[in-house]
């Protein structure tokens, strides 16, 4: 049996824990400091919070003051944190990792420089860890279509755990693998974490259908607008795709767990897809962040940030073209310049013709 | 200004008169015999009973024996019948058809012989047609996501006017052009007709979790099942593309709107997916048929049937590997064989790994 540490006890981390200790497998939970009340709650009661479920016996929760002894043992170290504490997570594994343990991170996403240079996460996580110790252990990543309470309940979830080593990879299904986590495994690394970053972009455009007919008065009507949300969809897999080619991953990736998977189960609710709504609504985007969601996480709207403020540079050094990512190019300027919702239909799949 | 004749008065091809006559076009609708009450109700009322709603004044509705004088002058020629009514509309159209005129199709679909050979419905009708007149007018198709009363209202759609003719094309896309309706162009017939039959098919396979969660008694909880959702989407994305590659249309179609598009609007709702939720339920897919949905047009169902009979043939032949097509294999167990509801996920994406 091994030890699993994990950096951040949030929803999605905790989740996790689920399958790993239906293999009989040790969990040791730590909380970050923005974690205390659920770390202090599993501990009293073993009841995580903001899940709503009983942890399973084999997780002991700590506060991250004893960090150092959860990861003592460990065979297993993941990130559990969200994409905005990776700088954070990364400071901390740099201090907690050793040679030899495999390190499984859940944080999805990208940080990019001001030439639109994009980075992984879990390579951010490698930098910030530094040689020789990057070197020493294994990263490898979860993505797919996952909602962390479906899975803690024992619903039956698909994902994708990718990496660059092979064996790490397959040790680590083989601890997950339970009858209602379903795990493939691939060294597509590059395309896997370009689908987990770009899918909550298209998230926040699914949104917008509810909005407008809310605006309309047409909530009850008996005809919705899924042909509008149907045509986003299809235009965020065309630029999804097109995302993965650009940054050198397997456009296979798109059409599975990775890519239209996890944008389908993205796209099915949630944050991102609410602050979407408001906007379809008519509401300017800063109204919406600084009133309707002030406070709430947003990873789509970071990523629409982050990744569509790289589009200007890269069209600027002609490594994509004017036409490209009309529909991510619409959404930054709703984001940034409290642009109105006006879906560039006609630029759409390439242009109309 | 340009006069269009349908056969057939069904919601799909009636929803098709708004954006054509909001351009100043005429349009004879001709109801087929199952269409007697609906053309009634237009010609007494101007209301299309099943769509709910006034129909343009440009729309002139006859029955049936009054073919012939609709089709008389009309520039384009549409078949409006669903693919259960190919043959039918076939037979009528060699009648009816003169050289010159465009021929655009809502019928989607494929047959199969018993060597699993499977033939679009557009083919269908050309063959029905017959030479010399088959090649004296041109074979256009509309594909992508579309619910008809979304398009009859005016809610934004996005379609693909598919065939071989792009002049055609060209002319019926600038035909039906409106701000609300927005129109591609491809003249990949192939892997857009491969899109539309087999969406359908996948959309039975996306109304499974509600069942199972009814089943369980939890249709009330927390926590639904969008990942195991998210898993058959994916899955049937990547069957489609196979399917695509496999009849030799473009596979970047299945990233588009007659691909991955459609399958999401498909999979929203309808009578495949409420046919898919009994099985869901625990329900023999017989009783299913036989008693709760007893005498409802089930595209989805006929598909898995027609295209999921092809599959042994074709894996006899050699064409296709054994693992090839796991969740079509499933469902054609399903529908053919009473088979319980058991989702292959190991064979999933290739096989587990």
């Amino acid at each position: 049996m091994s030890t699993v540490a994990i950096l951040g006890a949030g929803i999605m981390a905790s989740a996790l824990t689920f399958p790993v200790t239906d293999n009989g497998h040790q969990v040791n939970l730590v909380g970050t400091h923005l974690d205390r009340d659920i770390i202090d709650s599993i501990q009293r009661t073993g009841i995580h919070p903001e899940l709503g479920l009983k942890m399973p016996e084999n997780v002991t929760a700590f506060q991250l003051e004893e960090a150092e002894a959860a990861f003592a043992d460990a065979d297993v170290a993941m990130s559990g944190v969200n994409s905005f504490g990776v700088d954070w997570a990364g400071a901390h594994l740099a201090t907690l990792l050793k040679p030899g343990m495999k390190v499984l991170s859940i944080t999805k996403g990208m940080q990019a420089d001001e030439n639109g240079k994009l980075t992984m996460f879990p390579d951010v996580l490698r930098a910030a860890v530094g040689e020789p110790l990057a070197s020493q252990v294994t990263w490898s990543a979860i993505v797919g279509p996952s909602i962390a309470g479906e899975l803690a309940v024992g619903h039956d979830t698909c994902v994708v755990f990718c990496g660059e080593d092979q064996a790490s990879l397959d040790e680590l299904q083989q601890m997950w693998t339970t009858d209602y986590y379903h795990i493939w495994t691939s060294t597509d690394f590059i395309g896997h974490e370009v689908g987990a970053a770009t899918k909550n972009i298209y998230a926040f455009a699914a949104g917008f259908a509810d909005g407008l007919l809310a605006k309309a008065g047409k909530e009850n009507d008996r005809y919705r607008m899924y042909n509008y949300g149907a045509a986003i969809f299809a235009q965020g897999q065309t630029e999804l795709t097109q995302f993965i080619e650009l940054l050198g991953g397997d456009v296979a990736t798109a059409k599975g767990l990775g890519g239209v998977g996890d944008m389908f189960v993205t796209s099915m609710g949630g944050r991102n897809v609410r602050a979407g709504k408001f906007v379809g609504q008519g509401i300017p985007f800063s109204e919406v962040r600084d009133t309707h969601m002030k406070g709430v996480t947003m990873e789509g709207v970071a990523a629409i940030r982050v990744i569509g403020g790289a589009l200007a540079p890269l069209t600027e050094r002609g490594v994509i073209s004017e036409d490209d990512f009309p529909l991510l190019r619409a959404l930054h300027a709703i984001i940034v310049d409290d642009a109105p919702l006006e879906i560039p239909w006609d630029k759409f799949f390439g242009g109309r013709r």
